[in-house]
């Protein structure tokens, strides 16, 4: 079924507006709770779906408060970064060992970072258990292009596609943006891109060097069919965004490396959009390809209905710490 | 003194944040009256302070309610379009007769679109009576800039920066976007575009034709100092945003045309840096400037601390009703 640009964001920007939201969406929001940490009291770092959060109920290092406003899931103890890691690493390990949760089945033994509302790295925690406790993660997207002659003498551009391996834990077959990843605690956006650059589409450093920021996007999914994992989910992202023109010559291409790409191919602003309609891409992968084609002109003001509500859409305020600087 | 990029936005999207708002800034908010109209209840179109809807007390077409929460001032009777702005244009010549409100001193004689929650024209209002109403204004803002071949073999930009008039009402000698305008009942973003480039700069039509879509800002201003007019005014905007590259040869030229802009000036971006920082630039043309820079990788996730925060605030997520479509 064909879909609109909007309904395609609202797909990665699912969790609910509180403002716009119907009184039963308001409900089940008030119903989550509010990941804290004990040394830092008032300040929520994610939402914990009511069916994850009492299987804390009992559990060392762990406060419940089911019947306050915002409900609480504090971890209490752990007054500095290792302590808190290795608290989150005992508890996450504990939760996989019971088999009960799908996310940590395809447990990576990559930590990701969560910040505090003084940017401070407040712990790290296994990755595939971040949707888990809903904290914010950070990831880098870059969009390789070229642009060449058209037949109507107007230059036309190509965008480099990857499939992604039918074999991943995480939406198999599907879009992908041209080299994405998540950033691990102790990486910065650009070390993360050069990383997963060649890991995932055998670009060499200098050339990845080339690629221009572009911008931060922010959204908030909701896990849903698809995942790989629990429904409900609260997942936060914010999406730092390349742009890398390889419109040079000889052409540098994009090859798969490590295996998480089935293949490459070019594909026309036509063709993506066409995907991108189709729901073919990964749904944060096609806010990042929304946002490209609007930046570069390629979904205009004039034809595109809900242009100013992409736009607020793509860059979403998140109700959690942000860092002001990775490394 | 020189202020941050953050607190540049900060100076545009002035408006608090009712999660973040410490308690004396949520009060004020409460204060504030929502302007709605009888035949859409429930609809909030624009806040308006307790001093200026206080002025409304008696007058007929209008009905204050102070005590309910949120407090609100309707517009009653007036079923369909023209009723309605008929209505609007007796209350604000009747504002401006009295010669209570600074801000109707400068009347524009253009009307301005206000926009239903089913993106249905409601009415028309005066230009320089929408910050007392405190609705969504609609403008463009085009950055028209040119590469050029630096020292060091590596492209460098120079971008195309008016200075307003001594004598325009609103911040007179501040520097602007190369070409800006508010969107007048009628017009799209387009067709004001071409109007405003051909007024202020002196560009053809189809020069100003090569321009792209880059998307669309919003962001919510608060009347202070320096405005021309009522301070503590609520001003949303949305301002869809063009790129003009002028690289091509012969070179063309913005010139001044219709005396709103004393003249041009190409600056490279460490002199625009220097000015914004510096608060040379009309704020919400900072934050257009601020946008320009992001997207072309003028200013790096690795070196600005505040890049997210930056990035989201560009684009706010506005509590009011914005067109689908203009024209």
């Amino acid at each position: 079924m064909s879909r609109s640009n909007l309904d395609i964001v609202k797909v990665a920007d699912a969790f609910p507006y509180p403002a716009d939201s119907p009184t039963d969406q308001l409900q089940k929001l008030g119903s989550y709770f509010h990941f804290r940490i004990a040394t830092h009291p008032g300040v929520t770092l994610g939402y914990v779906p009511p069916s994850i959060a009492l299987t804390f109920a009992g559990l060392p290092d762990w406060a419940l408060n089911p019947d306050c406003s915002p409900r609480t899931l504090t971890l209490v103890g752990g007054h500095d970064e290792p302590t808190r890691t290795a608290m989150l690493e005992k508890t996450t390990s504990g939760m996989r060992a019971t088999g009960h949760f799908k996310n940590l089945e395809k447990w990576r033994d990559e930590l990701f970072p969560v910040y505090g509302p003084e940017e401070e790295l407040l712990f790290s925690i296994e990755r595939s258990a971040t949707p888990l406790f809903g904290v914010v993660t950070y990831g880098v997207h870059m969009t390789a292009y070229r642009m060449s002659p058209g037949k109507d003498g107007q230059d036309s551009m190509e965008i480099w596609v990857p499939r992604r391996s039918s074999n991943r834990a995480k939406f198999p077959g599907m879009l992908d943006t041209s080299v994405g990843g998540g950033l691990a605690t102790g990486e910065t956006p650009w070390t993360c891109l050069i990383r997963e650059s060649e890991e995932e589409a055998s670009l060499r450093e200098e050339v990845v060097k080339r690629a221009e920021d572009a911008g931060a996007l922010t959204y908030f999914y909701l896990s849903g069919e698809g995942s790989g994992g629990e429904a409900g989910l609260a997942q936060p992202e914010c999406s730092y965004v390349f742009d890398l023109d390889l419109s040079g010559s000889p052409p540098d291409t994009l090859v798969p490396n490590d295996g998480s790409v089935e293949a490459f191919a070019l594909m026309t602003v036509a063709e993506i959009k066409r995907a991108l309609s189709n729901g073919e891409f990964k749904p944060n992968c096609a806010l990042v390809m929304l946002d490209f084609l609007i930046r570069h002109g390629q979904i205009k003001a004039e034809h595109e209905p809900d242009y100013e509500e992409i736009c607020s859409r793509l860059h979403r305020n998140l109700e959690f710490p942000v860092p002001r600087m990775f490394g």
